[in-house]
């Protein structure tokens, strides 16, 4: 069992280093991670320049490879044989805030997952559900604790093929999450506001300003299952299609041509 | 009727001229588009750095608005308040390739209609099948006039709440396009290697290389209507919860705590 784990706060985040230690003792364990911050990065795949990795360790001297390529290209880089041995697991993470809702296309800790499972290869993401502006040291080892029990699982049952796993861990005590629930990706709130500032030579620029998003804690879903102190499991697939849809659009069908 | 055009080609891209021009006749038009090429670059929400914004014109004269953001960040932008007056639609485009199968998270020209999509304004991006390495001048005629049909469409008849139109067009001429066809997401199959290269200080790098993809041109998928001559419309969802993988993994709710 070979599992690259990858993540998209980068290389020296300390969830990194938290999944990395989870992930030991189920097998051979790589890690090919960004150098720098990609959230909100989105599914990237980089195509108009090349890659540079290099050879890094993390805080604890575990040997690591660092590119400046995005989360989901260090899938990529690592599938496509820049690590030659097989690789039969990809995990993503522990991102430090939740990845819930319409998060999931934006999310680099998402998206390596994704870019996984275009691969044929498993994939599982991991985030844990801190408060946007927390100040302290976030404490992964909950998360950590239920990434193990969770792949533990994935290497158990199997996951379907083409279906990737999105698990979302509350900021909570072990003892305080009552367990796991498998949920549908729920409703995120965002609330981004335009924020227009001067530069100091008088021109204008733009923050994506605002608030920290919420959601709306449904039953079933994803946002619901970490309100009420459960992890979130969310199997995730990458067909897209809307197909009750089709159904009323094919109405255009008689309509054909401009 | 107010539409907002954007792209991931960039702004002095043939391709966004093109559509502006299929969409003037429909209502007013306003262009906030990548000042660069953003292909492959994902379901981006630049919150780490400011974004800019500067006048500019097309090739014919258009005022036009370009940004160092991505191209659903260009969206943001224009939906957050940069362009005052209210938007009713987004339509992203004409990309110069297909978007087709598991290219839709990767595409700038899609994700820029699924961030219309997440702040509730109907969004429709539109691609071109050109061939990958197409050196000749690419005629949008043909395209440009089934974007107006298309969009006329969706002004007449709506279309669900949360649901995005992806649409590709055949390079063909407008006598040899047959129509078109309400498909589902079909199969990209990608044939990318990694090239490993020396620098001028015999430092390694690494393309992403390889042959462009092809993909699986089965009835009723967006390959399989365009391998026949069809433009492909396909409607998408942002709710990628894999319902039928839910009940399988409900079994493991069984087995709760690490």
């Amino acid at each position: 069992m070979h599992i690259l784990v990858t993540n998209d706060d980068g290389i020296t985040a300390p969830g990194l280093l938290a999944l990395v230690n989870a992930m030991r003792p189920l097998g051979e364990v790589s890690v090919l991670a960004p150098d720098r911050n990609w959230s909100g990065g989105g599914h990237v795949k980089t195509l108009d320049r090349p890659l540079r990795v290099r050879e890094t360790r993390l805080a604890d001297g575990t040997p690591a490879y660092a590119s400046d390529g995005a989360p989901s290209d260090c899938v990529a880089l690592a599938l496509l044989g820049y690590i030659p041995e097989k690789i039969d697991l990809v995990v993503s993470g522990i991102n430090s805030n939740a990845n819930l809702g319409h998060d999931v296309t934006y999310s680099g800790t998402v998206t390596a997952a994704m870019e996984a499972t275009i691969f044929g290869v498993r994939g599982v993401a991991f985030s844990l559900d801190a408060p946007e502006n927390y100040t302290g040291d976030l404490d992964f080892s909950a998360a950590a604790d239920y990434a193990r029990k969770i792949v533990e699982l994935v290497l158990q049952n199997g996951i379907p093929p083409g279906i990737l796993l999105n698990v979302n861990v509350p900021h909570l005590g072990k003892e305080q999450i009552k367990g796991f629930h498998i949920t549908r990706q729920g409703l995120r709130v965002y609330r981004d506001r335009l924020d227009r500032r001067q530069d100091p030579r008088g021109k204008p620029y733009y923050w994506i300003g605002g608030d920290a998003p919420t959601g709306i804690p449904e039953y079933g879903t994803d946002v619901g299952a970490l309100a009420e102190g459960y992890v979130s499991i969310t199997p995730l697939q990458l067909d897209l299609t809307a197909y009750p849809a089709m159904q009323a659009l094919s109405q255009w069908e008689a309509d054909q041509k401009p």
